[in-house]
């Protein structure tokens, strides 16, 4: 199905909060099928968002919005949805058996007075919010399916996974099918311009090619016209000088990569983390199964801690400095032993703003490896701003430590 | 200005990418006082881009795109641009010396047969791009400025911060005046409903509020129509019931207050985090002048760095399990020991989708908190998927530790 979505609401434009919806939808549509052909961010403004709703009827099968359910007075979609398909607000019973199975739940008793939740565009029917209070809206007019969820990302994600597990969704679901090959070590530039400069056109050929470049590496893709071409796209794509820069095909993240290979070799793993400040160990512990192979994580962001929890040497920070190809070796050992773990990696670098002496400016980074095979480290310069330098720094040792997984 | 962001690529449509510069440019525009009136991503299609351009155009005074500008044969924008425009494409001189000034920046020689950033629409400027490679574009017409610059983050971050740094678009900036809020241990519904069922009413003669609900917590906001009901505003709200929910009136986030009020107290402060996986610690330094206060975390997955480094006894793992308030007791006091630290606190929780046992659901975490004051922990349960229960754990943990440093 091609599916719009519209997001309401001023606090995601006011950069109050981050959107994340769109997302969500995006990687569900891809799972089952459907594609959004368009998403909108409206103020809560009247003619605003009755404006979208009329631009994104067209070429659409299904129509999203999702915030202003709730309870307060800036929650207007449900009233607007009213106008634009000029139907009277109308207290529901179905609406309210729905509210007060929702309320019974979390124990409480639910009062239509305090919030309107029973109230509907006449024909509309309420939705079961599994996680909050406030229902959604459901609407079908010659077959284009009008949803109303609520903004809030859990609610949005628990009622939008349920609405495509219906029989009506899954019946319209169509399954496309895209290979991925994720590249590390070379930039985007290269590899069409230098390295493969016919690849992209030859790849034209069995569906669509995209390019995405990370914070490091690129994802090459293709979208199959046909899957029985599966088998010659990657012979192509592997006979191809690019195929010494891959480094995993496939939709997974590098954190399940390295979950996977390291769970499948029994291997455990763990960090010394100064300036990823625990984004490393974040990162893996946001994938489920991830507790048996990741020990855990040593955040040492002050040298006492250093010093105390990593044994690394006082001399070696007064001689070397923190960040220096010999903290991290030290750094790495000292996770290695005090985790006991097979494999830790150290990063200790400047993030900035602050923080860059002579030689060493922001973006330096110093990442250690140890294993019971040895121990080594190197220094890496990055760009970009704090966040950004962290989520490098992290990247960069992921990447090694994906590297060290694969050389047991 | 009124501004309309375009952001153009499939790899956000298709879930592969998370957007972010809509948030960012919310966040800048909110600073130097523009305002967002829409945001709409499209797929890479050149009749859903021309249509979405022709639909912007209306009633905004800045129409920026994000993405496309690459050297792939899917980056389309600028093409796109000069249809639009009923523009040529044309080689420009002031376009080849900015792409020669980035590529002479990081060592390189500019050949604009590898990627045309030398050629732009007639009439259209070529943008210094101060960390990638692609130039962006400006254009001017009938005071309607078109602003195209590259989708990845860092780049267009850097991009529009030295854009709204022009003299005109400072020349057209108009400072609003924002008061927030922020509250926390009641619920939105209850706040307009029943704590102060006036007080949006009240507020409203001032000026415009929101109410935005956080994973734990609500922001209560009202942009000022004139600077002098300030005080006005203060009043209202604070001698309302709400007062008593409220731990901080103003724009920063709950890392940049730990971090100050931390510092006025010369506390220092770590974590030991075993379901929050190091999240705990990368919030707060992702927070420039965290490594003043934050000495570290001890990220504790396995029972066995429960015991090696945080002290915790094997029998109160084996006979209360984990996740329990004595577990999370003696991983506070091992935290602040071990890191040597005045405040520490400590999470053992279930965020799923595995590890329930009876009498503990997903979404069950122990938080303990130790100073040299003393030590205590306490149970708590909540809801979401893996991911949503790590922030709401790590937000719990964080408005713990503010309470604590409160208390000093």
């Amino acid at each position: 199905m091609k599916i719009q979505l519209i997001i309401i609401g001023n606090e995601i434009l006011n950069g109050k909060i981050q959107d994340k919806n769109t997302n969500l939808l995006s990687k569900l549509c891809y799972e089952y099928g459907h594609e959004i052909i368009g998403v909108h961010f409206v103020q809560d403004d009247e003619i605003s968002i009755l404006q979208v709703l009329e631009n994104s009827i067209k070429g659409s099968d299904l129509i999203i919005t999702s915030g202003g359910l709730g309870p307060t007075r800036d929650d207007i979609t449900k009233s607007i949805l009213a106008k634009f398909f000029r139907k009277k607000l109308l207290k529901s019973e179905q609406a309210t058996t729905i509210c007060e199975r929702q309320y019974k739940r979390m124990e409480k008793s639910f009062d239509g007075n305090l919030n309107q939740y029973d109230f509907v565009p006449e024909g509309f029917k309420a939705i079961y919010n599994c996680v909050g209070f406030a229902p959604g809206l459901y609407y079908n007019q010659d077959k284009k399916i009008f949803l109303s969820l609520p903004g809030v990302p859990d609610e949005f994600a628990a009622m939008i996974r349920d609405f495509f597990e219906t029989k009506e969704m899954r019946a319209r679901a169509d399954r496309t099918n895209q290979i991925i090959f994720k590249t590390w070590h070379i930039p985007e530039e290269k590899i069409f311009a230098e390295l493969c400069p016919n690849l992209w056109q030859e790849l034209e050929k069995y569906g669509e090619v995209s390019s995405l470049p990370h914070t490091i590496g690129v994802d090459v893709g293709v979208i199959l016209k046909n899957l029985s071409d599966q088998e010659t796209v990657y012979e192509l794509v592997l006979n191809s000088p690019l195929k010494n820069y891959i480094w995993h095909i496939g939709r997974e993240s590098l954190e399940e990569v390295i979950i996977n290979e390291a769970q499948k070799k029994k291997l455990t793993i763990g960090f010394a983390e100064s300036c990823t400040g625990g984004l490393n160990a974040h990162r893996i512990t946001n994938t489920p199964g991830s507790s048996s192979v990741l020990w855990g994580s040593i955040v040492s962001y002050s040298n006492e801690v250093k010093i105390n929890c990593l044994n690394v040497k006082e001399e070696t920070l007064k001689n070397f400095g923190a960040v220096s190809k010999e903290t991290a070796y030290e750094m790495a050992i000292g996770a290695r032993e005090n985790l006991k773990i097979d494999i830790a990696i150290s990063t200790t670098g400047i993030a900035g703003p602050g923080g860059a002496t002579e030689g060493k400016p922001v973006g330096t980074v110093g990442i250690g490896i140890s294993t019971k095979k040895g121990t080594s480290s190197e220094m890496y310069y990055m760009r970009g701003d704090r966040e950004t330098l962290k989520m490098r720094f992290s990247q960069m040792a992921l990447y090694k430590l994906l590297e060290t997984i694969r050389s047991f």
